[in-house]
């Protein structure tokens, strides 16, 4: 896997669960950890930000966070990709820069942060929805798939299979891409793993983008960890219709869901599923059975 | 709990494993949610930063950001935290705003981002490591505290008993400072629950800033996620000379601290624990059972 993971020492203490034991072993083995290290991402020349990302797919982290931040939305606005020469004190190249090349039609983003401010200090829940409707090209809430509860409840579990770095080392994110087809199936389109869960969208979004498939309708995002605000911002952005969660979502999730016109799925687990918007897209029994 | 939780509608498919069963119960019923919201934090009327958080506790997270981000260490640099007026479209003040006032003699950070860089490229593991050494006012390294294996690996025990919003809604991480005491037990000090783990983290480093408890010598921190280099780092700054979370830690977690000199535990889970870096911290048998 080259630099995804690292052995490392580890000293493995196994207690027995009882305070008084005065012996117990200790290993000392080696352990296989995920990588992570400063990815510095840059629009010509201008430094755009530094994420902590696990290397590899970089292009596509790169292509999917400016997808994420509102900066491009379809690949021919983006020129080129390319590590930008670096090397660390051993004098090997880091490949922990890269610099991407946007057509110059397309308008540099504001990054400033740090200038002084109105009075006005409206900042809240609605203004950060309001900010990503505008800002998105795409209308996920015109999408009209629909899918069988079964299908999407088994996806957290398609997604496990196919994840070869938490395999080695129980410490990684991964995010899944699935087409729904026509016979009600999901296929696994793309899927990405790294030590941050909003890394691991922005790489499967860039790959999407860099692949010419945005917006990506009729499509499922499943993701491993919870739902924040965050990622249900990039599924809008991208035109996912249906983002799924194995844990909770946040409570701006939800609301950025319902204004987006996104299916939101939380608690996924094979024999259960929680919908918190756009239920209408998770296709009910014949006959319903009613609440107990 | 106010803000801090939200109750919201859900549907909630319970399948029965079997994809040919065409039915199952569908209950509609309501969910407890973790309250996302965004913080624009400030520095006099200078916009700092917006982070993602759970309300509550606001105070103590902008502290903890600011010691954090290196930006002050002490109290007496933060003259003053408050809300600044704001409003959503209810009118309602938002509390989404909160401005800091920070001596004078305190320098200002260089948050500017939008600019050009050099030719030299050289972001990389070593480089954040060696930012971080050099931004830390205190020494964790020259902690003597120990601990016995046990006291250490019940930890996420303690913290679990004591939140209460992941009891509520499953979905927020917490961390807890404890202050190993003479007779070698461990005494919970601070709780904070956060739908991010960092902004967990910096509540608890605020919260000991705020009580003039910095550097926290004789202190573990145990966080109920994954250590990334992000959380080492904070610790570091705080003056922290354990970290100890329930999952795996990143390659460049423990390479920070290895090179900070803190103790690093992962994969915490009462009857086991893997100690990373700094084990000299943490006390084995007087009979050590040899690695099989």
């Amino acid at each position: 896997m080259g630099r995804v993971t690292q052995r490392r020492k580890v000293h493995k203490y196994l207690l027995d669960g009882s305070p008084k034991a005065l012996e117990f072993p200790v290993r000392h083995r080696e352990d296989v950890l995920a990588v992570e290290e400063p990815l510095e991402i840059r629009l010509g020349r201008m430094s755009f930000s530094v994420t902590m990302r696990t290397p590899g797919d970089d292009f596509d982290l790169v292509a999917g966070f400016l997808v994420s931040e509102g900066v491009i939305w379809s690949a021919d606005q983006l020129v080129s990709l390319r590590f930008c020469a670096g090397e660390d004190e051993n004098g090997m190249q880091t490949f922990n820069v890269v610099e991407a090349q946007l057509r110059p039609d397309v308008p540099l983003p504001d990054t400033g942060r740090n200038v002084y401010t109105s009075s006005s200090c409206g900042i809240c829940g609605t203004d950060s929805i309001d900010s990503v409707r505008k800002s998105s090209h795409y209308s996920p809430q015109d999408d009209p798939v629909t899918m069988d509860a079964h299908v999407l409840a088994s996806l957290p579990a398609l997604l496990r299979e196919s994840q070869r770095v938490f395999e080695e080392t129980g410490g990684v994110h991964a995010a899944g891409l699935f087409r729904i087809n026509d016979d009600g199936g999901a296929q696994l389109l793309c899927l990405r793993e790294d030590v941050g869960r909003h890394n691991a969208v922005d790489k499967v979004v860039g790959w999407a983008l860099r692949e010419g498939l945005l917006p990506l309708r009729g499509t499922v995002l499943q993701v491993s960890g919870r739902a924040s605000f965050e990622l249900v911002q990039k599924a809008a952005l991208a035109g996912i219709p249906v983002l799924s969660a194995v844990s909770a979502p946040s409570s701006l999730a939800v609301e950025l869901a319902e204004a987006s016109g996104l299916t939101l799925a939380g608690f996924s687990r094979g024999t259960s599923l929680n919908v918190y918007a756009g239920d209408a897209r998770v296709l009910r029994p014949v006959a319903e059975v009613p609440a107990s």
